[in-house]
């Protein structure tokens, strides 16, 4: 069995006229299986069908499909480009997916090996950036808890599955853990989609790391229980004053983390923080379908029409965080430690590892 | 269909030499049917496969089970005295089980009338404290919150459900939405085993209340946006000094309130409150099935051998909640408005709303 830390979440296969491989999330935790997408019809079924989620490797995906479809159609430019709409198309709210897309297209005058190399890049930049802002954490976490192996709790998947490689929040841990620094991960199961309980303690069993799973409200009470040393999460975006949009329930944490004394520590790439956002006020929280709190696989956990309240993220106020840290700067007592980049700026693979599902 | 205000959770039905009815709570919420039990057996059979539960109601069941055997066996105090063990022994940890079996036991010299109607003044009891505290905790909250209909946030299932009738936490709920000052309940799902998914929203719906239901962690986060005027809950043990144990997740939600200046309360029977435990740092935490967190109706949300932390309930802190209100006593700001009855001193139907399960 292959093991996450050396299949990268989606990748490039040159053999064979090229295709794109891909980790089946539907099929995890159960089975772990590489896909190998040869057309641009499977890449966009797998997007579809949330094979492939997570807002970086989804940027990653859109820049490959446009790579596939460069390498099926190399003298029709004009198919290639109505393939890469079609993929960009697939996920719309999903803005990784389009803005990998017009990256990899931006090299089309230049031949399909051009437009290969660009989605190479991209991934490339993806693994080499999420390594940084893993160091970068892991120093200041262990600068946070010092002179000891650290009990982390994690909420959602911020993980190497949610991005090309090595993950955000998660791949600060895996740091810490190739440090031999982790002495317990509890992993929140992260209703209602499940993505703790289904991913992330997936990938923790892989680096061999100990863990927990609990639900996700017990996650506070460990805190107060003095189980947990540091909270590490991912972000959705994190506005210009340090708050920090990320999945629901990730305020309930750091609520409890404040009463506790327990840093939290937000983990995610430059590209995350929108200093075009003030402060986690404007920032509107979408709200997401029903279906998704009032049944579970299909079975039904309350009456079917029952109105629900499911937000997809809550907005956690930089004053309960200890630090936001990304691959160049670092929000830590109200102020950044250099610039981070501009909003309007952001390269292709902008986004977080627990973005969009 | 009867709808939750007009049948008792479980009740004694005099009719044809007697027998236990009780609304089936496996069947909640798709199908709601009241179950008549005539046999010691079938009573055994309800409360270990959970179709009686919450603690009040599991104490009822207790006295009427030995009602039924008395019934059953007029002559042979022996027998039922065999019987009775055979009930208490059913869920050894359910305290308010045994303690409702020897209530109704203490009575038996003067013959199966007496015994029949010590259960039935059991359950007129438990209802009459409930409809008092129901009414006790309404005062405070429309102190708390004046001049205006309330949006209030619950966990787990505090309601008449758990208890003969009318409920703790919820009994207050009911009792604000008889006065026409309920805007709306947001009832959390309640992981692992979805009470507040599964029986809170039923009896909302039974009670005509407007209600949405969310994940857990979303509670926090509708705290934080403003969508909450107070969080009212039950409670499985009071300690000396208003530290407050329940379901877990109960802690989070208090938490976030603390926050936002949200008002938390409790709403228990004074049964509940334990003044031999001075402070709910002695509150030994019961950890639960792990299967309870790893799937879901049968379907694997992470690996099955994945390691859980699954405590039943967490602690909530005085300092955190604005009082604890019983039926003849409230906490508020440090100390108890009038001394509570002690805790060697406890009546049969002792415990929670939320107790047990």
């Amino acid at each position: 069995m292959s093991t996450v830390s050396t299949a990268r979440t989606v990748d490039w296969d040159g053999t064979d006229g090229g295709a794109v491989t891909a980790i089946d999330q539907r099929a995890l935790p159960g089975e772990y299986r590489i896909l190998r997408l040869a057309s641009v019809d499977e890449l966009v079924a797998a997007v579809a069908d949330l094979t492939i989620r997570g807002a970086p490797a989804l940027g990653a995906a859109g820049a490959l499909g446009v790579a596939l479809a460069a390498r099926r159609h190399p003298d029709d430019p004009w198919r290639v480009r109505a393939e890469a709409e079609r993929v960009a198309a697939v996920r719309p709210t999903a803005v990784n997916l389009r803005r990998g897309v017009e990256r990899a297209l931006a090299r089309l005058d230049e031949g399909a090996d051009a437009v290969v190399a660009a989605a190479r890049a991209l991934l490339d930049e993806d693994e080499a950036t999420n390594r940084r802002l893993g160091r970068r954490a892991a120093d200041l976490l262990t600068e946070l808890c010092p002179g000891r192996p650290l009990r982390v709790l994690t909420h959602c998947n911020s993980g190497a599955l949610a991005t090309v490689a090595r993950g955000t929040g998660l791949g600060a841990v895996h740091e810490l853990a190739d440090r031999g620094l982790v002495a317990e991960v509890l992993a929140c199961e992260t209703r209602p989609l499940l993505q703790g309980a289904r991913l992330t303690v997936w990938e923790l069993r892989e680096m061999g790391v100990p863990h927990r799973l609990c639900v996700d409200s017990a996650g506070a009470s460990a805190i107060a229980r003095g189980l947990v040393d540091a909270v590490v999460v991912g972000a959705d975006r994190v506005a210009a004053n340090g708050d920090a949009a990320n999945k629901i329930g990730t305020y309930a944490l750091a609520c409890a983390a404040a009463q506790s004394g327990v840093p939290v520590v937000v983990v995610a790439p430059d590209t995350t923080v929108d200093h075009a956002t003030a402060s986690g006020a404007e920032i509107v929280i979408e709200e997401r379908a029903p279906d998704e709190v009032r049944a579970f696989a299909g079975v039904p956990t309350a009456p079917p029409d029952t109105p629900v309240y499911n937000p997809a993220f809550d907005v956690t106020p930089a004053a309960l965080l200890a630090a936001v840290v990304t691959e160049s700067a670092t929000f830590r007592d109200g102020a950044w430690s250099v610039p981070v980049e501009a909003a309007g700026a952001v390269a292709a693979n902008a986004g977080s590892a627990c973005g969009s599902r």
